[in-house]
This record gives structure tokens, sequence and C-alpha cells, in this order.
């Protein structure tokens, strides 16, 4: 039997809330594909993770803020987030599609 | 400091060959951004890989084949290859930019 095809540009549902699909995992990392449709973390909020994550926006335009400043995203950007760097998103363009791997070395 | 962006898309360079960039290895996982330039497996060629890769097309056309057929993959087309199903690439355009995660449970 062939492989199933998951395409992951394809985000036409509507949803006012991040919808976060795990798409693989194991034993020191999860994969997910996080499908934003212009969601932002709360202005009060702030991500600290316990682990490291690598993070690319495969789709869209998103800012990432952090206590340094912000990055400004466009479609292909990947960066790692280390475990503890604080962190959240204040803008999300609504066909934004993010790929994540959390992970430990 | 701000962490450093990869952008994925970003194939600029000229190739003959294809170029395979590690960005990220923990103990179970590797994460690899794959940039075709057009190049196919070899005819008579078969990958046949110990461990399961999870692979996903971000950028342009490609297709692969299996011992039962063949999949055209679009750009956002991911796919999971189980250990020894044997594969290979019969077609890439010359813009084609993969991401792969060779992987254990």
């Amino acid at each position: 039997m062939l492989p199933a095809i998951r395409n992951l540009f394809d985000n036409t549902a509507e949803s006012v809330d991040e919808i976060i699909h795990r798409l693989l995992e194991g034993s020191s990392f999860r994969l997910e594909q996080i499908v934003s449709y212009g969601v932002q973390s709360p202005s009060d909020f702030w991500y600290d993770q316990d682990s490291a994550e690598w993070v690319a926006l495969i789709k869209g335009e998103a800012t990432l803020e952090f206590e340094e400043g912000s990055l400004g995203l466009r479609a292909g950007d990947s960066l790692i987030i280390p475990a503890h760097v604080k962190h959240k998103v204040t803008h999300t363009s609504k066909d934004a599609v993010w790929l994540a791997i959390h992970y430990t070395k």
C-alpha cells in the first residue's frame, strides 16, 4: 500500500482557535503542525518551555516577540528557541501554518 | 540575543548535486533540509532505510516511486515512509525543497 499523503499547507477549515496537530512523536521529540487562523498569544502571556523548540513558519506571515525584541517572519523562516527563552506570538496572518519540533538532545 | 533565522525556501545557490543540510539532531531523530536542484535517484537504485522517515515537500514538485507505484507530490505534501519500504525519487522540479526527519520511536 502506498503511504498516505497529508498536505501541510491545506488550512481551509475555519476556526477561531489555533489548531495543533501532532504529526509524529519519538522518545526525544514531538513534531506538530500548528494552524494559526490569525490567533495571537494573549498580551500578558509568555511561553516559557522546559524543552527546546525548532519552529518553521511554512505558510503566511507572523511576528514572534522575545524579551529582547521582535522577529518578523515570512514563509520559510525557521529558528530554534532554547528552553526557557520566553516568547509569544504577537501577529499571525490568517493563513499562517507552522511546523514545530519540541525536543531534547 | 534574538534567535537566528534560517529561511528554508531559499535555494538560490546553483548546484548539480542534491544538498542535505542537517538542521537538528536528538537521540531518536535527525531533521534535514534537502535541496534537490532537479536531481533524481539513479534508475537502478532504491533507498532501503533502517529507520522510518517523515518527509515533507515544502517547495516545488516531485515524484516518489515505491514498489507498489508512484506518488506525485505538490508543495506541502508530507508522508511517512516506514523503515525498509523501498523508494526512490524519480522526478523533482528545479526548486524542490524537502524537510525530512529520520526517527525511531
